[in-house]
């Protein structure tokens, strides 16, 4: 059988959490980079398989895909290896999982994104920032994180919903707010400083998908050092 | 067993599909009305059921749920009398059903309730409409319904994807649709107008539902005439 293909850009927060979960699985898989960049995501070649004409897009045989979402829970379900919490089978865990999984879209998603877009990505993609977008967008994504402490986080959970090990919506999220490494470190630290719960949840996130995680994440750090010439990146031990 | 507690305004487009779900399938369910308009939603006892504040959201038992995507798939899934069709257990067609479901949030219905909140809706609810918002949101909303009908409608397809019967994607986005309603005949003719698909579709999904579609839609009808005022209701065949 031929081998699953990625199509994915590691600058986009979906892209990584694909490529992380068939790493951390060892899912064989081939990565086929879509360098947004410079508008391969529109190629003829490309929209034919994702009529979107975004990444992240999967092809397994004859089967297309897109949406990291549906991605994410097919490939836990249709590759045997992978562990039963990334995607639990269990009706009331899984719903739980979902819930946040759709909620996701139109809050932490949207907050983020917009918000990244409209500051330190912009310009860099030709596109004017505004201020007024920039700042609602930071509400909002302020409000996702607030959320995620007080609804899915509560009390010492070690990943969300309070569950034992991650699954596909920790690692989404995760993936998301990992994108405000490009906005920089003082923009990063406002945002995130005053959610400590989710900075250590973002932590275990990590730890459980090491080495995978920091190694799909280095074209972002890149991309920072590129962004913010201040920042440093050999201290973020993200060289390898 | 405690009968499965909705509460759910159906003036709320995903209240409605979840109503719909239920009747069709004769779920057993007590419908417990969050009146939205009046800051029902707001109240700490809805609060303490759903902390987002928001419709709809299901009480079965001791678990609570909320995101209506991922009620309709707690539902399908855990009524065993849900025909298979709603959310099928076959892996590749669950996985491109999975993948509208995700994109609606982000499209369809960012595109159409924002465009509804800032037309007719907004001053119902003492929002001042920005215009320009307004056509923003019209021209995701017109891109989401060519998108519909030319990537899971290709062909003379009844249901999204093919499919010979309605699943819950299908129901919730035709539901979303139907809030043009409120915006006027001749706003909501202007944007259905070029998507013959799109209206045939909804036709299909009315029939395949029926009579609980028109039941369950009579309140926006209601809305409808009472924003605006030259719609006589009667026309339209969802008197009682
Ligand atoms: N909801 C989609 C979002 C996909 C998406 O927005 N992809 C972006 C990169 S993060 C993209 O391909 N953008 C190119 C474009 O839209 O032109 C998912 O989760 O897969
Ligand atoms: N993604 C959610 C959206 C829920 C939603 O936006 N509900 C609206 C009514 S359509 C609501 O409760 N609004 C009240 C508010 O947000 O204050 C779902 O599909 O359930």
């Amino acid at each position: 059988a031929a081998v699953l293909k990625v199509y994915a850009d590691r600058l986009s927060q979906p892209s990584r959490a694909i490529i992380i979960l068939c790493k951390v699985n060892r899912i064989d898989f081939q990565e086929l980079t879509v360098d947004l960049a410079r508008g391969q995501h529109r190629a003829p070649e490309f929209t034919k398989i994702n009529p979107m004409a975004q990444v992240p897009t999967i092809v397994d045989g004859r089967f297309k895909l897109f949406e990291s979402h549906a991605i994410l829970r097919y490939l836990a379900t249709v590759f045997p290896g992978v562990p039963d919490h990334w995607y639990p089978a269990d009706l009331f865990t899984r719903a739980k999982l979902e819930s946040v999984l759709d909620w996701h879209h139109s809050n932490l998603r949207r907050g983020a994104a917009t918000y990244v877009l409209h500051t330190a990505l912009g310009p860099a993609l030709g596109l004017t920032p505004n201020p007024e977008t920039a700042k609602e967008a930071e509400k909002l994504l302020s409000r996702s994180l607030g959320t995620i402490e007080t609804v899915w986080l509560k009390g010492d959970a070690k990943f969300l919903n309070g569950n034992p090990q991650p699954s596909i919506a920790d690692l989404s999220l995760v993936c998301e707010i990992m994108q405000l490494e490009v906005v920089g470190d003082e923009r990063r630290d406002r945002i995130l400083g005053p959610h400590d719960k989710v900075r250590a949840w973002m932590e275990n996130v990590k730890k459980a998908t090491s080495p995978h995680f920091d190694e799909v994440h280095e074209l972002i750090f890149k991309l920072k050092a590129r962004l913010n010439p201040a920042y440093i990146p050999m201290f973020h031990n993200n060289t390898k």
